[in-house]
């Protein structure tokens, strides 16, 4: 079994030293951000993550979810986790006091998420769809709807789902068939088939608030014709209780390869009572609310797993002892040296290290400008700090998730033989880690979201608010010796981002398909390039602490920006020729070949 | 589920025109290895798979075999489907016709494993380990041994094992335990436990022949002192026929992420008897001879299912309909375009392509190697191509192990979510590729074996006889100007190799942790340029071909290969970047912050 101890150290590096923690604390809302509030948070969720959810992570693949002719037990543990959790105030951490939420900054509920990710990512899942329904009531919905509903959202007593994908349509929601008809009290009665609904049916909680993506008879043709509906699995009677059980039912529930632990249900809706949230036919907005909520929540969970599958390849090779250091026996006395001797391990583990401690500072990047976003009176740094956002969210999504996977690929090679065993449950991270590439909108899809609508829009100002700060902080540090092994290749790396930008740019203006072939190269050369920069600074902060009282600790955040530089960057070498080559060779390749 | 239809076309194209057949068919023992026979084999194994072994294996995944006190159960179908394989002849294929062998050329051998693994790679085991086993007795064993034991493994009736692994040690073998002693009979009496032992106990024969490494009394410490035993099963009586019990007991079997329908045993011997197999002590020239065979036996696994998982995304892609072309919808009556108008989908699918029609070519160029080596009568032209397959092996290995993989993963990436369902078959084929990068020696182990042992091996005579044909056909065919979209890139990428050999050998030399350090990187390097060399070997010889009746099918050929120049191939820039990077920043890292 793997361990797994919460990276708390890390964590505050990020939120407390790479970054500023009072541009958090300055905002209204925020005063009492500070380290007094946020470090016991950070370390009570620690203890819950470590001591709660991580024990039911093996078991709970193991056991899976348990589908009976309509309802859906989840795997021992899990009633009494969730529990904890909802009373704990945890699945309301980041929601407004309004409804009864802790108010606690995005970038400190990125760690929390970050945390339970990695002890348990199914667990996870429950909450976090909540949160993506929380968010779309609260922003479009009417003040009925949100006062009778959010406080028990907010509370955990109830949960939340999103209700999008239908057997015919994933990606392509304009397909959806869903019917929905205006009743003369002002409900809506909802019919239609939804699969692939992560948490649709399950026994943590009392009830269940189904968001559904529907169609009114009088519906314009594809993505302009859908409209959001709110449909709870129980209908609340005038007190609020759970009363009359409203026809959405699960049909069944998916085998998977991972996240065994979280129920995906068919779910039939067969004339179910639900109220329109926003207005009709705008629900593609509303969904792209939460969806663009729940893609930064599946960027953390490759995250959160890349970092516990760093945790167990550590420790194995650290404890496991196979072979000799070439450069002679390190460990004389011992059968064998440990795997840590050995250069190709090492090269691993550092892969991945490069990788989480990059990405958590991604994260809480991301996270920091939601909260100016949501929070600052300040219109234009709002609409700063929107525009990193909105660039960001289809990074963070696929980067995350595609290294969170590799990540957990790598741990089972380290392994060996004993990583493919299910019960040593790494293979499990591997499993569990595949999803997060495809669901909320496959990561091709988010390759696409950024060059089609990102790069453009506002005649690429969101681009511009990424690029001057990258432009401004290598000018001012070109000169700096002890910042060379990161500027420089920062330096190279960026500049092959705007090249690349520009040549899609032009080339996707006479033919978009240029810029959709390029689209996935991109992405990963763009986010290479915000790592980049990230770990630039974080060697910089690392540098100004060499007097500290944790040397070591410095020490390896300074040699991992490195080995960064010198062995993962220059993968945007490789995606820049790639970008460069165009799109012809693949849209000639005929059809009937393939 | 997906759908597989053996690739015939694209077999015949490798072995009859990129290659001269007649270079094997000229060899002693291989004058009847013309068209009329070989095309014939190959039709006939493509039934076997598609009809025999692959609808298999989907179920053989769900159900699994069954442990029961000490015996263990194959999956529904697998009797039957062996009894089948074994009689049509096909487990003694390749093998020796002095035993009942049909003495079929590796080159064409390696295209029959293929359809297995395509079809189904956890069958595939069973026979795989018995030609692992096959190999080392007739290399190694006395003439008693050889006569009694092998024309019953060759004709399927018993199958054959490796039993290698203990718990304390996978790759180094140095540190096994298991105890041989001699009897005043000549046998041996061995005691140990071994672990991870494909195909150890099943139902499908009616004896197994495992190969079992252990330590005599008087053996040398370490790796030195490993004796090869053969401990069949049961003991055969004096016809030949099994007799007595030998106490080699299957204790248990692992719940494995993959390969499910495979029984992975941990096999107690408790004083089972054994045959010495070669001289005492010196069971790992033997134990190498099998697992070379195995290695690329496991490379071929990766091809196999690489194969399959393209052809399954490739059928979904064009069905599926989603979303519509950039450009304007291209089925304007259907709800919805192919997914074979994005970019992004065909990018993916011609990396597959790309990958796997590269590497049927380098396993028929290793399996042509291997039958010039074992048949030829010209000792200069078998020491040629011993050096060939020496060099390949862990390139081959490796490489097809990895790729595989990533086509699989990619494969599950294209059906979306409903690839992550276990009835629709993809994420299979991701578990079951998983195994290849670890077993018979970890993909890092081969990279190590790559820089340590084959690129010194006889002052870089392994290397030459790879370089040498590169450099000849490139310098042959500078100034073709068809041929330069292909030249130009293998050029640059082979120039980028040779660097690399330079910098791994002058600073491995001095420090062996440098050359250690940058082994996997280099080692991809390698496969790359060998795929880019018979990439632009295939372009060539499809471009002969304009005017023949299947311009379509050469016109694939060719765009494939440049697909493969502009999109693949620009990876070793990255890789040539880290290797030149060196290994300080990793060595220097410290053990405890890890």
């Amino acid at each position: 079994m793997p361990s797994y101890s919460v990276p708390l150290r890390d964590m505050k590096f990020v939120y407390n030293e790479l970054f500023d923690p009072t541009d958090i604390s300055a905002l209204p809302g925020f005063e009492d951000a500070t380290e007094d509030l946020i470090n016991p948070i950070l370390e009570e969720a620690a203890r819950l993550a470590e001591n709660e959810l991580f024990p039911l992570n093996t078991t709970g693949d193991l056991e899976g979810c348990q589908f009976d002719n309509g309802h859906v037990t989840t795997p021992q543990g899990f009633i009494d986790a969730y529990k904890q959790y909802a009373e704990g105030g945890w699945v309301g951490l980041p929601c407004d006091p309004k409804y009864g939420g802790q108010g606690i900054p995005a970038a400190v509920n990125v760690l929390m998420e970050e945390m339970a990710c990695s002890a348990n990512v199914s667990f996870a899942t429950y909450v976090g769809l909540t949160r993506g329904a929380y968010r779309a009531v609260n922003t479009f919905a009417n003040d009925d709807l949100k006062n009778q509903f959010l406080p028990k959202m907010v509370s955990g007593e109830w949960s939340g789902t999103m209700c999008l994908t239908e057997p015919q349509c994933g990606t392509d929601l304009g397909l959806i068939k869903t019917k929905a008809a205006l009743q003369s009290d002002g409900t809506y009665t909802l019919s239609g088939t939804k699969i692939f609904i992560t948490a649709g049916e399950h026994d943590l909680t009392q009830n269940i608030i189904h968001l559904v993506l529907g169609r009114l008879p009088d519906a314009p043709k594809g993505i302009k014709g859908i409209s959001l509906f709110l449909v709870p699995k129980f209908l609340p009677d005038t007190e609020g209780n759970p009363s009359t059980r409203n026809p959405i039912f699960c049909a069944r529930i998916e085998n998977k390869m991972g996240i065994k632990a979280s129920a995906t249900c068919e779910m039939n809706l067969d004339g179910a009572t639900g109220w329109l949230v926003g207005e009709p036919h705008k629900g593609m907005r509303a969904m792209f609310t939460m969806m663009n909520d729940a893609r930064l929540g599946v960027g953390i969970q490759g995250l959160g797993i890349g970092e516990s599958a760093y945790q167990a390849a550590a420790t194995y090779a650290r404890d496991r002892q196979q072979g000799r250091a070439l450069t002679g026996a390190k460990t004389p006395d011992a059968p064998a040296d440990s795997l840590l001797v050995h250069p190709d391990i090492r090269r691993t583990l550092l892969t991945m290290r490069a990788f989480t401690e990059g990405a958590r500072a991604l994260a809480v990047w991301i996270g920091r400008n939601i909260d100016i976003r949501d929070h600052s009176n300040d219109a234009e740094a709002k609409k700063q700090a929107d525009d990193i956002v909105q660039l960001l969210t289809p990074i963070v999504k696929s980067y995350l998730s595609e290294a969170g996977h590799d990540n957990a690929q790598m741990a089972i090679q380290i392994y060996g033989g004993h990583g493919y065993i299910r019960e040593n449950g790494v293979e499990q991270y591997a499993r569990d880690a595949r999803i997060a590439m495809i669901y909320e909108g496959a990561n091709g899809i988010q390759a696409l979201d950024l060059v089609g609508r990102k790069m453009p829009a506002h005649m690429g100002r969101y681009l511009r608010r990424f690029f001057h700060p990258i432009q401004d902080w290598i000018g001012a540090h070109t000169a700096d010796p002890d910042l060379q092994p990161f500027v420089l290749p920062l330096a190279k790396a960026f500049g092959r981002l705007q090249m690349a930008t520009g040549q899609i740019a032009k080339a996707g203006l006479k033919d978009p398909n240029e810029a959709a072939a390029a689209s996935s190269e991109y992405l990963k050369l763009f986010a290479l390039v915000a790592l980049a920069f990230l770990w630039a600074r974080m060697a910089q902060t690392a540098m100004r602490q060499k007097d500290s009282s944790e040397p070591e600790f410095y020490e390896a955040k300074i040699k991992t920006a490195q080995f960064f530089m010198e062995r993962v960057l220059p993968q945007t070498g490789a995606l820049f020729s790639s970008i460069m080559a165009g799109g012809s060779t693949l849209m000639n390749f005929s059809d009937d070949a393939f």
